[in-house]
């Protein structure tokens, strides 16, 4: 394995601010939330905001910064068998990486209104990509135990 | 702001390997490639990788590691008119990572063979989740500069 020894070192872009303190309340998968929350970019990168004001919808990547740990099999939340840990979304992960895609509603400055939020207040986010159909709709999608999973 | 003065450390769970070396003759996104590459998972996180065969599309996040500094505003590689760093997906972004969906052509013990690869040769990555259409196909998207983008 020629694997690169590397760390690398993230600094958040800006803080989400969500209704949800406590995980067990928090919904699962941006999917499945209605819920508003606001971004708040740090002011050093509010020029990078240009235009987004004209996207429908946000990637947003960020840390889970309330999971210390991590597991390479987990239950997800929406079924009772373990699975790999990069077969689901769980939080327990290497690296601690989230990914939740949101309805930009508005812009005010440096200051995002977005919904669909899952993520805990406070969380720490990374980077912002644009959602674009052409990239990031793909199709005949077979999507392993969710498609026979526990929950609805 | 009550920007977290936090860095987060990342470290790379294995390496993708592509056909590609020179940043000038590399895909420009995923959505335009039908490169092949191999994914060489540590050996370490290999359990993580669990049921992962099942589904047919992954997410890679992952460095740009020949990135080394950032702009806030950047012509993207489709247009020629400057728009914010976070409404386009070019590389030298805060944090530098990347974001790709592959096709997994099958595994075998850690190495996952894809296609669809649009990132160089020896990129470290960070973490793979799966494609999951409930969760990441979107209706009525607004693309802003790209709807009007100066290259097909």
């Amino acid at each position: 394995m020629n694997l690169q020894p590397d760390t690398y070192q993230l600094q958040p872009i800006g803080i989400i601010h969500t209704p949800f303190s406590d995980p067990a309340n928090t919904p699962i998968q941006f999917s499945r939330s209605n819920e508003k929350g606001e971004i708040a970019i740090d002011p050093e990168y509010e020029k990078g905001l240009q235009g987004i004001e004209d996207f429908s919808h946000l990637i947003l990547l960020y840390v889970f910064h309330k999971s210390q740990d991590y597991q390479l099999l987990v239950k997800p939340f929406l079924d009772d068998h373990f699975t790999g840990i990069f077969t689901c979304r769980h939080p327990q992960r290497p690296n601690h990486l989230g990914l939740s895609v949101v309805k930009l509603l508005s812009r005010k400055d440096n200051r995002l209104l977005v919904q669909g939020v899952d993520m805990l207040d406070g969380t720490p986010i990374m980077d912002i990509k644009p959602y674009v159909a052409d990239f990031d709709q793909q199709e005949n999608v077979r999507v392993g135990w969710y498609s026979h999973r526990d929950h609805p």
